[in-house]
């Protein structure tokens, strides 16, 4: 070590490869470790349920309601303990049940924890769950046990996030880029980009520290380290489009005239494409709706039949509602009657739909029935020209199922016509993570900038230091309370 | 032991407490022992989820996809291993889970069986489940966990159907009833009324063994015991009609004129009474439905508002379905506008229920406006007179919720009105029970009737031992393969 003089605590952060915060642990101040307890599994009837505890003295709390409390105090982490749980104030036996014990700081959250594994119907885990309550657990707040796990250093805030991505994903597609989240691709690539950074803003620091070192400082500022983590932070950025489709899905609404097959579609799309939602209902006759899956996207299917049925009886609010459908819907299937053809109110339809941004397909469906008209016989001006909003005509059976394959792929492309990195192995999790690598990005531009403008390096290294404040945000590193609240107050209670 | 000859199978088994079947073990003929695998808890979004293993080499199976097979394949019974679940055919990881390792004989079903602590997503619990299938694993059936922990001799037949009861208990108290049947209050009760039946039984064998001995044969037919057992089997047989109201639930219809405040109502029943599923839905416009809990009892209220208002469409159909569920209902609450007063068609509607089964509760709604009329001011000869099925006025403002208390309560008893031993604290928990239990007891009546007549002992002897053979079917003792499927096939798969 040079004896011009004592290094910083930042140059002596960046060149250890941290940021300026030297006590990462400083962010849990404040988050609690009182003993909770929350339902961990769906409420509604099946084999098992799961009520989880977690927090100081949860074991000793659980053991008063517990038929065997020496076992539940003795039992070493990672082990499973039978008995019952008593009602806190007969001490009558509730159910029958397997005590999962997890002592700090092993387990999930990091605390001595019990998760217990009773039955699933939702009388009894809410049973054994105020039991709980009354031997003394406080109710957990939505996501508490995931916060305790960060806090506890177990997780980084992009497998949590990951953790809630997985619970709330739709199909198999979604699930997927989800649990490679939660096995930590993400933060790889963001420790990856932090890297860089961290490595030109040492550079930066050592020449602010010891600017006559000529040889120390040497090319100090690296333009193309920080250009390139500019860069895969906006490759990154560029994934959420995609991501979201496959969290959020789209919405998709069958329309056209009365017997032109919709309904009769709408449920071969259910049965072909791996119904979400087997429960299908609405909320009036106006439409039913059901969830199914286009190659990994949630599809929720809109099925105007019923009000076009009933239209006759001039049900204006019906028709308000449909129309709402329609204005807010991501893709329309027009399903026509092919052996019909098109009609003057399917032109209607599809000339005043094609002024809009909702890309129409046109279903020519009934294909299989020996008066059907081939699709190519439709009058080249009774169909608007192809475009971003009409995606052509489409023959289909809704009988036999065929066409449908081909119809649904093209759906599935048109709403990932607009995204990028749609096969990334490395995506971005939530909004949140996308703004911050945004910020990140901006940050790191600005420096860029403001190097090449001659501006004086503690400003530069201000920019680098506001880049690596938005990247350790992503990951947690250096997270504020509002971030934790944005983060974990999403998650369902219990996890 | 007498010299006079070798004693029968019989004599020995009565007189060691057994039936004839000397192999108890011989039920589990037939029940297969391969490994099998299932989804136990609800699929719906929650924070975890439990996919359920069993069988001969589950464990081995599961190691191939777990990222720590051998410390999956070393784990004591009972104890936790951290890990992920891998995708069999690319390897990839699935998600980060907890598995729960039981080794036979150990845990529920007897055999070597795994627990995948999840995250409870339907996705991942689905790819977690779908990756245990392509390891090799069998789908489970329903019940097929709790017919192997039978026939391993984990459990008898009585408790093995507290769980389903449990898992289906929709209230408090249903459920606290199926506890104390799993906790084998149930099993007790028919293991005394056996071994009266076994003792009664067991005097009789010494008699047609020994015939000579004159003091063995003293008093060797014990009527008392056997009219006894037969009383307790009553008094066990009586108590199944609560059960099955606190099991199975009741019907009840708000019926009334356009504005007389029914679905104000209806939303506050469901607000005071816990109401057991708060998603209202109707599968059309012509009511609303949901469950609350009248004292235990879950109640589906319907709503016929919906029909009402728009009965002036002469909706022929919505008109003959409400009457279709006032024909159904267990207890119509009829609601009137008490500023308003009967009118005609009130009348009308309470002399042409009055003369039907349902009770029917009229409920003198707004009290708490000030120009509500009070309920003594209708003319008697508007109101039917009480009896079992008209149950009288029943103040009450559906704004405030004052007399909803007592109008539930009465409710209640209403519906307990015609059930014995309500308040057991043994009880039946199925109707197969039931029928097993008269079947025993008309097996001993006849035993006695037999006896009495003068008929030989071997009669009566077979008369007792067909009454073994049905307390042994409730039980599980001497079980039939159609019993077995008879129990276990309403299982839910998982359990």
């Amino acid at each position: 070590m040079n004896s011009a003089g004592v290094p910083s605590i930042r140059f002596l952060c960046y060149t250890h490869g941290m940021t300026d915060n030297p006590k990462p642990d400083r962010r849990t101040d404040g988050v609690p470790s009182d003993p909770i307890v929350a339902v961990a599994t769906a409420l509604a009837p099946a084999a098992l349920g799961i009520v989880r505890a977690s927090g100081g003295g949860a074991l000793t709390l659980a053991s008063r309601v517990f038929s065997r409390p020496q076992k539940l105090l003795q039992a070493a982490s990672h082990t499973l303990v039978y008995g019952w749980i008593l009602d806190p104030g007969t001490g009558s036996k509730i159910d029958e049940v397997v005590a999962a014990v997890y002592r700090a700081p092993a387990g999930f959250t990091g605390e001595d924890a019990v998760e217990i594994i009773c039955h699933g119907g939702p009388a009894v885990v809410t049973a054994v769950y105020r039991a709980f309550l009354r031997a003394g657990f406080r109710q957990a707040e939505g996501g508490e046990f995931s916060l305790r796990a960060f806090a506890n250093g177990k997780t980084d805030l992009t497998r949590a996030e990951a953790i809630g991505e997985i619970i709330a994903a739709k199909t198999a597609e979604a699930r997927k880029k989800a649990s490679a989240r939660l096995s930590g691709s993400l933060s790889a690539a963001f420790s990856a980009i932090r890297a860089k950074v961290l490595e030109a803003a040492a550079a930066v620091a050592v020449e602010i520290e010891y600017p006559e070192d000529e040889e120390t400082v040497k090319g100090a500022f690296r333009p193309s380290l920080i250009r390139s983590a500019a860069e895969d932070l906006r490759a990154l950025s560029a994934t959420w489009a995609a991501e979201k489709l496959y969290q959020n899905g789209a919405e998709l609404v069958l329309a056209g005239a009365t017997n032109a097959g919709k309904s009769r579609l709408f449920n071969l799309l259910l049965k072909e494409e791996r119904a979400i939602v087997s429960e299908i209902h609405g909320t009036t006759r106006d439409w039913i709706e059901a969830e199914a899956d286009f190659g990994g996207i949630p599809v929720r299917l809109f099925d105007t039949a019923g009000l076009r049925e009933t239209s006759n009886r001039i049900e204006a609010e019906g028709i308000s509602r449909t129309r709402g459908l329609l204005e807010r819907a991501d893709i329309i299937f027009y399903v026509v009657d092919s052996a019909q053809g098109l009609t003057g109110e399917d032109r209607a339809f599809l000339c005043g739909e094609s002024g809009k941004r909702t890309p129409v397909f046109l279903v020519w469906n009934k294909t299989d029935r020996e008066d059907s008209l081939p699709a190519e016989r439709i009058p080249p001006e009774w169909i608007p020209q192809t475009g971003t909003v009409f995606r052509g005509v489409f023959p289909v059976s809704a009988k036999t199922g065929d066409g449908l394959a081909y119809l649904v792929k093209c759906a599935g492309e048109t709403l990932l016509a607009n995204t990028e990195s749609v096969s990334a192995e490395t995506a971005l999790g939530s909004l949140r993570q996308k703004k911050a690598a945004e910020n990140a990005e901006a940050c790191l531009r600005t420096a860029l900038q403001n190097a090449e403008a001659g501006f004086p390096l503690d400003t530069v290294i201000q920019d680098l230091e506001d880049a690596l404040f938005a990247l350790g945000e992503i990951t947690g590193e250096t997270v504020t309370a509002d971030v934790l609240e944005e983060v974990f107050s999403k998650f369902c209670v219990g996890k």
